[in-house]
């Protein structure tokens, strides 16, 4: 699991069926310093977060089905699964 | 899941049976601005998509297979699984 | 699995149920010279480390659920499997 | 999957009974451009590929143990699958 | 799978079970010219190798335990399966 920043949405007529529905997160990773960086990733949402939410990812496929409980084969592998509150961090160089 | 343009196709006669009749298409990862970056993937279509295409791929190998409905173990991991229309965006440094 | 230090604590009231009465370890990846490197994991606890243990992490899904018998499907990757005591390590260049 | 060119063989007289009688290819990765890059694997052969040739490369466990009707817990994870006669791309900056 | 060398172990008291009386040996992965590189892995040996040994790693969880037959769902996910003797290479730039 990673620490990631909500930054946007991505909409897409056309599809897969599993998608209708479900709200596509575009999640911007942080680092350790809590600072944006390049990577990102598109993941579907458990926890109802918003744009510009501090957050938790789960990026594993056959958990990340679990939590959707979206059948053990569905085309899922990233989710939010977490609205982070605070990082107790110590001695981060 | 990750944004991309679909850049080209791979042809290949001598292939693995499973291969026969899909087209591998060429796909250009995009970073968080839409840019190209180096990074690409050889992915298997599943929405009617074409070269030039904004996309969204998935790449895991269980959820891949579902979306194909090629069995439980077909060589498949990288799917194009949507055509996106737009990305809304907040906020990105 | 990969040398971390145990750098700090997740805090997150909305999250999901599996992760209620665990704690979410902060954990930054070491090189081979045991010097922090930018890679962090939320990881969780089997072995009831503390922050600044220098410890071994087993990031694999399949493998991580067992080690928490938490069922074949729990949302969970990264797990702390042992404290270091030593590592003997020869002509690291 | 992604376009590789196979650069060499891996001899290895003490190993894994699996690998007996199965030719350890060393695939080298290539860029968009087709030029190498520093990133290899050492892959399983399944279309008679040769030292030389543009290859194309899964690289997904369960997927290739498919692909080698090996069962389904072989030690094997990344398999040439095609032989690259040729790439229709489009614009690539 | 990758070539390394082996260049130490790691030892630590308290531990997942699984883990007594295996030895966990530190594996450094080399590129394609042989030489180190910065990325290491904590592997289970199943061919007797031993530090110094120049080894070949495979890396995916389904087959490490299938090759250690131990079960499953044992957390295990990188193993040294053979001890490389020659690497027969050409051309590489």
């Amino acid at each position: 699991m990673y620490l990631a920043r909500v930054v946007g949405n991505v909409v897409a007529t056309i599809k897969h069926p599993f998608f209708e529905g479900r709200k596509l997160m575009l999640v911007q990773r942080l680092d350790l310093d809590h600072q944006p960086t390049p990577t990102y990733d598109i993941a579907v949402d458990d926890v109802q977060a918003g744009v510009g939410d501090f957050v938790l990812v789960f990026d594993e496929g056959t958990g990340a089905r679990q939590i959707l409980r979206a059948g053990n084969t569905a085309p899922v592998r990233a989710v939010i699964v977490g609205i982070v509150d605070d990082v107790e961090q110590y001695g981060i160089g």
